[in-house]
């Protein structure tokens, strides 16, 4: 179905200059195509992904098959549900009655930790959604992967969906490689986990909207406590260790936001233009101020010798305690009293269950998962994109980070609702 | 930025024939573009929308312009959010100083009613983000064209942004024509709202997210009421006049809803097959059920002479009460009495103030229909489509509904997901 | 008014030593004042209640006992609670393993229903509390009282907790009736349930903050009703058969409701100082209203030949959609139109889990049931009147209700908040 | 414990009519025994408090009467609801319409701190109930006691309504003292402010519910953190500086609290018997367990020089901070690795709008604080006791503090509910 007409009315010939100060602005000739589906008869074709879904044909023989299940990583709401919706499609709809869930991440593939598998059936997974965390439990950090694919063999696991995030993933390639090494007929498929929405290709993953709304409670509990001091300032991380889009989704649901850090935008505190001549001017006019800040901003305040956590990710200063001293001491310094509160709500945020839209992605991703992995695909995980779900190469994904750019269209609306400057 | 690698491993052959019921089955070569920007190079061009964002130069002379704001129709969640969002980015980012809040729908444009404008300024906006409802008011129908016209024209407007759904538009395209055959100089933006999401070419509608969530809550009462009793049965009703999208989404987020009903799909109750003896053998399985209905299923139960309300929406028979009295009255017959409570929670729903990710939205929305109308855009609206905004004619989308495809992928998940048949 | 019987009765001599590990154990003798004014000039000793709390001898051998619980009549927030609650007590502190839920109320003691017992233990009611409605079922009704009485015997259970409102307390009395009469040695324990908090002698109720708290939510989303529209009125009706405690309480909570009915006080609609011509005069003034209706208000308005149920209640006229039909009907006839939105929660108030205030009420409440029974108190049940626990025999408390006293203290307090007058 | 002053001082006669319509104006006789267990030995008069409510003759002339009001300390769920409450009662009943916001705490009293006035009115309190903080601001911290009275003669300010904590009603009674002295004719009237519950001869304190209530959310975030885990600890304080009132009542509404540390109770963490043995020995049987602290509790390990704060507040050693590092350190030497999640939500707990039940408590002490100031009463505050509103004097109940007692039945009822033992 193609719309009639498209062509936008225009009064007339546009004579003024915008007032505004985005660096974006688009030509009326900038056309979004209506039909992302690839049009064949297309001289070069442009890259696809593949499209997602059940196929009419599928590779493994439901009644001998052995499914297992494996979540890693940090909690994220959600992970109970994708659980929930890949053993109810498993079982109901593909006849698939053995599924094995893995307890504490990889370390349930490595017999020497004595983690028995959990039996996954309808009565187990029952009611689960409405909880946080993960019945599975989880870990972070990947294991031998020769162990693990052992451990795969020696149960008849014959599909292994692995749910997490970038660290999770380059360990299901790994095992994926192993497979094909040895030519198991092994799928694994994954299912893409990051709070912070920072995988690339993939438009949204589940338990970002929850984190926002979330998020959003904490600023309000801020703004009433920087409200109600004078000079009162709130100051909320937020999580986001490479990408800013939590703390900018949150500072635009909340209409009360002044200031947004993010790891993509270097911050400037001291001297002329800098943050902290900023907000006491705002502090002076206004009496108060909210400042939202994402756990891995301002990391060039930190001259850490940049360790890594057991999932291989690089460990942050904590930029939300910096931030509280540096404020504190700078305007005590300048005799000018601020009351600064500072609220982390991290571990509250990812430990609820998730939205109802969440929810609803959750099981959309989670029986995608199944059909990839009934069908034999392997190495991949499901993506969504353009509105469609999509089965995509997981060498294609690993190893990179989608960011809010700081040129792009998401920073600039940012801006223009908090009425901040950039600090650099 | 384009992924090095899209092809996804198949471990070999697929032989068996898949168990699942859909008609719905993907072939692997279907494929979605990863950019659904228009590629010029492409032999016969496809067809696309005009995408949304700042334009470098625009049309009106801010410090000049006098812009309005109507809400029509039902209340709907983030109604204050895009009021708050076109008078902060009118006043702070354009500098249009001018801004009036007409009361009451259409209405307001009309002497006769008497309502005064509203001053429309960042303070009478402050914090009305977090409140449900709308702070113009509104009201269902057009009113006379021309009159309303006059008004316009009589109080220098520049700029009306009329914010509803698919009757609001019809009367915001009436007035652009008007404007249109007199020649004058007045932009005509409208702003999607419908909480069913039934717009065609508009991805999805602000207010729906939460409208689904709070569907959700409903639900999780209904199932305690279900499960409480003996043959329990919970009901709920839920918006969707033509649409089913609230109860499909509702459905999918709630892991206990065992029959659905859509507008889109008849409902067989009686005989072989029908409903009412798969409820009673799953009542007799399980003691209880859990059934969502959209507000426009089953009208074939209706004689009515389909009269039409003030939005010329048609009346529909009410099949939440209907349901209810001939569930009842069924199993009275058979002498199997069943418990069934009936909730109907659509004011509850209406009157919430956004989810954060709906809050987000809305103010992408405003901000994107200050654009247009500063840029001279007129007779248009703006839709959400492929992840871009987008610029689109109201001619192009009145009169037409989105509907869920009885067909598609979506009733498909949400039937693999109750796991009822169809029933016709 | 003071209660005619305050004396527990006594299965007989307590024999064991109590295993708890408390150093706070209350003596019989321990009593509560009912009534704490203090009146100086007074020569007889004034009613007292017997005081709750864990007693240092009990009457049944831990080891061979078994306990009953049974849920009656309409979900309440807590039921899971209490029932988690008891368990928890009985097994964990007095050593008590064999507890068997009675299924959907009374009739779960009545074979020919064939519901069978479900077996009561720390898993089966782990995490139960997070859930609202009652894992056991419920029904309305008494059953045989002999046939009921038989089934204790037979599965050798010594105490049954029986948790509901007047008519299930009614029912609880007339078993330790029977018990009493045929001599056995059965303690029957009431923990007392009605959402209204309608029970004379207990101060409050589980479920009943619960309750308020949501009804609150719906009186927020009829004021973006009724102020979204021109002469808006928005219409909320809450439970309260026969006492408003609910209504009047929700009235105080939500600063925006104008207009408070209780069965308790008569509404007269027409001629002057009547409703009608109030509620215009407001509609007139400030363009909308918001209303709170207590389910059991305005019954002088049905001429109904008083039903009952099956839990002996008489059945109401339904006041709400009266009211919505009535205010229609009223002011289109004088041609001043009016925008009515009317909102019946009941059912997704009382399906709730409880607020955490309740919670605790919810598990002080079935600590001391447990703390009676285990006693060999019986025919009583737990109430809380001055902050104290008490317990108080059956027969004091059946068969009366506690009101909201038209002329009272509660009353004046929600005119002076919503500004009302009398309408009588 | 009995108080040792009951009598409320009157500053005269009163000689006015009051203009509220009520039937059920209070005798300053009328009074409320102290304790409710009976004694019936008793030959003495026993202790009582003066009963609250509405008086038949006022001490103020309405018309001519000045009032004001102070919020102090942090913030607490409800403040804005006292306001609007005392501002309705003040204006719509007694027909004050002179209403002073003293900003920012007793520094608004202080002229140089240029803090001005704000005008309360129906409609600047419109709509705050819905809010978390206070819209006057607050501090810590008493100022200058002759000037603050200058203050009020000189802004012909005839009532002080002061709301918060016992450092503010400490200042409240200078304020009264020093009228006293100087012959003013000025109520000073509290309302007594304290999250933690911890006010002697005040059964309960707004706010206190809703921050259970949140509390527990944050016990449901660290379940799920710990149970996601192997060996995963959830650890969350709340507050609670000398009374464990918060963590006491939120360990019983959440059934997944396994231990709670009060201030009231000493914890040993070493040797046999001691916390970390038992902990250990838990978390080998079940994997995962959740900790409860009150920020005031085990205040024994540190060796803090006690400074106090501006509010004459010791200040604490975090012992969240503590025991989350003790923790980790403990078992890393015992090579035994436990997964620890720290959530800290107290600002997010006292920022929020109270329960419904809190804002019903709200109005209440509002009302009876109006009635009391109107009568003349002065340096006493609105207490709650034995389910009656009270006038008690400041002098009664400043520097003492209400405890959960060791020994008592809540701290019983707490350990029945998790099976700790005592750590000491």
């Amino acid at each position: 179905m193609n719309p009639e007409n498209t062509t936008v009315f225009n009064l007339g010939e546009c004579t003024f200059d915008s007032p505004l100060q985005t660096p974006l602005f688009i030509d009326d000739s900038s056309r979004v195509l209506v039909d992302v589906q690839y049009n064949p008869g297309q001289v070069e074709a442009p890259p696809t992904f593949e499209n997602a879904g059940p196929r009419r044909k599928i590779y493994f023989n439901p009644k001998k098959t052995t499914a297992a299940i494996v979540t890693c990583g940090g909690l994220c709401p959600g992970l109970n549900n994708v659980i929930q919706s890949i053993v109810r499609m498993l079982y109901s709809q593909y006849g698939v009655s053995r599924i094995l869930g893995i307890r504490y991440g990889y370390e349930g593939l490595i017999p020497d930790f004595g983690h028995e598998f959990m039996d996954l059936n309808l009565e187990t997974v029952d009611d689960i959604d409405e909880k946080g965390g993960t019945i599975l439990g989880s870990s972070r950090g990947n294991q031998d992967v020769g162990r693990m694919v052992d451990t795969l063999v020696k149960n008849k696991i014959s599909i292994l969906f692995a749910i997490g995030g970038d660290g999770t993933l380059r360990g299901a390639d790994a095992i994926f490689e192993e497979v094909k090494k040895r030519g198991l007929k092994i799928a694994i498929v994954g299912v893409p986990k990051t709070i912070d929405n920072d995988i690339v290709f993939v438009y949204r993953t589940f338990g970002f909207t929850t984190a926002v709304s979330h998020a959003h409670s904490a600023l309000l509990g801020a703004h009433a406590e920087a409200a109600g001091a004078k000079n009162g300032v709130g100051l909320v991380k937020v999580m986001g260790r490479d990408s800013g889009f939590i703390a900018a989704y949150a500072a635009l649901a909340s209409s009360q936001v002044n200031y947004v850090f993010l790891p993509e935008v270097p911050i400037r505190l001291h001297g002329p233009g800098g943050f902290f001549n900023h907000l006491k001017e705002r502090l002076i006019r206004k009496k108060h101020a909210v400042i939202l800040v994402a756990e891995g901003a301002g990391q060039e305040y930190f001259n850490t010798a940049k360790e890594t956590d057991a999932s291989g990710n690089v460990k942050h200063g904590d930029i939300g305690i910096y931030l509280r001293d540096e404020i504190k001491k700078h305007y005590d310094a300048e005799k000018f009293p601020v009351t600064i509160k500072y609220i982390d709500p991290s571990y509250l945020i990812r430990s609820h269950p998730p939205s109802a839209e969440d929810a609803v992605f959750c099981i959309m991703l989670a029986q995608n998962a199944v059909h990839a992995a009934m069908a034999g695909k392997s190495g991949m995980l499901v993506g969504f994109w353009n509105s469609y779900f999509t089965f995509v190469p997981l060498s294609s994904i690993i190893n990179r980070r989608k960011k809010v750019e700081k040129k792009g269209y998401l920073w600039s609306m940012v801006k223009e609702s908090t009425g901040q400057p950039d600090f650099d």
